[in-house]
């Protein structure tokens, strides 16, 4: 991974407590925006971003040049309309494009490294009302998330109730599972069993545990795919062969598609993030920081929300959106749910999607 | 892992041909028997094992010491009766309990490694008609297996038909799928990120790639069982503590539990033997073998078949077994099918289950 270049970098005014105890010092959020912010300060849409999504949202992404993220559902004119909408995209503090993580400079001048705190799903989302503080923004028009992004828009809304109106769920949970965290203990083994991973401190070493990494990716981009997603576009179709090779080449396109995933996201991303921010995700139980039951997580929220989920996810699957929908209900709130077909599994919020673009520009509306 | 203690074992008097082309010279087949056989010979049961088991179906594991993997369901008095049937279990050949793999020696005196021929589930079930052929067995009266011995037990019943009079398949499929497929390439590929995998040539060296393999084991443990088992048996419980550590040890149950399978794994299973039988599997689909159509690969059997799943097997659901039944019933078969409920996912096979014994027991009489 190369260093992550300059975006709009925010430096907290004050340690940024966390959910464990400690407090994070000297933090920064590298954030970036489009549209014009309104006279009023209405009109601000705060983007959450998954698990290895990063601020660039709508630009090209600095070290791949790839089109941002979810370019075809925020711009003029889109969904989520920049000619309308001042949205914000900020980095998650843990995470390596430029927010304060386990890749910065410590109080001593060298990487934080494992010396990172454990964040939560929470403390992220503190992270992004320390932004909201110092852009001077009291309360989001919506606040819009997929997957990891899902997770903070929920946490927002359940824990600083007032900060947004909307409140957009898309792919996502109140709580990881079993299954959830396992997949991730999976890909947190793989990096830490990669000798270059050096107990964390490998960034002088001139190398990175990039074996490790890019199996933790692999694993984690089966479940991001529906199984007949999967079959759709690979089957059991050979790669650039008319016949096995007998071998252990790639044969098969699945396998070509997977390496080709895992080797691409070592340019790009921190395996030192990717344990923290998957321990974040494996941490986050809603219900579990508010007594035990998630309505009341949500007791006399005065947002609207709006709940989608896709009908082959099954990472996220619709039953876990079904749960946080009953738990909303239960609380009284304004909640509206929508459960697509898409053929593609959890990566459908990614993915093209006119129904779900026609879903988002309603709601922002 | 330790090397493999004797077994009966059976030397080809031939070399066996395989689907690659080659031949594999001087194959020993390793092998353990249970009960007496008739005088006709009328009464060979042969069990076939899955992935990562053995001949041990009904005896303790001479590494490890734990009971065999099938010993409730073979035995005097058991749904296969030992009391009457002469019950033959096998280790595949690409395995490394005593039957010829990976780690057995090449004629130069040095173990194959990456010099072992890759295999086809067609090439083991060679290896097991040729020691039939040793143990003057014409015709089973059954073949069964589960997992990967369901695929022996179809890929027998395609190719040699008149071998079994009756053909029992628990918990399997006539193709690996893009989704089986990506598992194992996920494992393959942690096995061969690990430096002491070293191209294969690890077993001078005193040392192996456990680490890989035990990330391998924990991928693939995912898919063996159901997100409601997960749930069921760990939830979000944490492990031996009262509150999260906010640190990277084994916080939760689930995760304590994958790294005692992974670790535990390393100690008897041959990591050359997982990247061989592994794909193995992958290549599996009979209906390729056969032009195409999975029905004319059972043209003109005469024997029984029965196909059980279990509703809650992701790996191999019942949407597969359904498809051989359909192929089966196009080819004029007889054939039973029984979908059983359990909670456990793809290792209910493995696991007690009363249905599964009344329809084993039912099957063999």
């Amino acid at each position: 991974m190369n260093a992550a270049p300059a975006s709009k970098s925010y430096a907290l005014p004050a340690p940024l407590p966390l959910d464990s105890g400690q407090a994070l010092e000297g933090a920064r959020i590298a954030y970036e925006t489009y549209g014009e912010l309104a006279e009023d300060r209405s009109n601000a849409v705060l983007i959450c971003h998954a698990l290895t999504g990063d601020q660039y949202v709508a630009s090209n992404h600095p070290i791949t040049g790839k089109p941002g993220w979810w370019e075809r559902m925020v711009g003029p004119g889109k969904p989520i309309d920049t000619d309308r909408f001042h949205v914000i995209c900020a980095n998650v503090i843990g995470s390596c494009m430029g927010s304060s993580g386990p890749a910065s400079e410590a109080s001593d001048g060298a990487p934080y490294a494992m010396r990172f705190p454990v964040i939560t799903i929470r403390d992220m989302v503190r992270g992004l009302v320390a932004l909201l503080d110092g852009l001077g923004i009291e309360q989001l028009h919506t606040v819009v998330g997929g997957s990891m992004g899902g997770m903070q828009a929920l946490s927002l809304a359940a824990n600083w109730p007032s900060r947004a109106a909307r409140v957009l769920v898309i792919a996502s949970t109140a709580r990881h599972s079993a299954q959830n965290i396992a997949f991730h203990e999976v890909g947190r083994q793989a990096i830490m069993a990669d000798p270059a991973w050096a107990d964390g401190d490998y960034y002088a070493s001139g190398s990175s545990p990039d074996n490790g990494l890019a199996v933790a990716r692999m694993a984690a981009h089966i479940t991001y795919l529906s199984e007949e997603g999967l079959t759709a576009k690979f089957g059991r179709r050979l790669q650039d062969r008319d016949a096995k090779s007998f071998g252990f080449d790639a044969d098969f396109q699945v396998e070509s598609y997977l390496r080709y995933q895992g080797s691409g996201f070592t340019q790009r991303f921190d395996a030192n993030s990717y344990l923290y921010i998957t321990r974040a995700m494996d941490y986050f139980d809603i219900a579990e920081e508010h007594g035990g039951k998630l309505a009341d997580a949500f007791a006399g929220t005065s947002a609207r929300f709006c709940i989608v989920s896709f009908d082959t996810d099954w990472l996220y699957p619709t039953s876990e959106s079904r749960h946080v929908v009953h738990a909303l209900n239960a609380a009284g709130a304004k909640v509206s749910f929508v459960e697509l077909s898409a053929p593609n599994g959890h990566d459908s919020f990614l993915l093209p999607h006119e129904e779900l673009d026609r879903v988002v520009k309603a709601f922002v509306e």
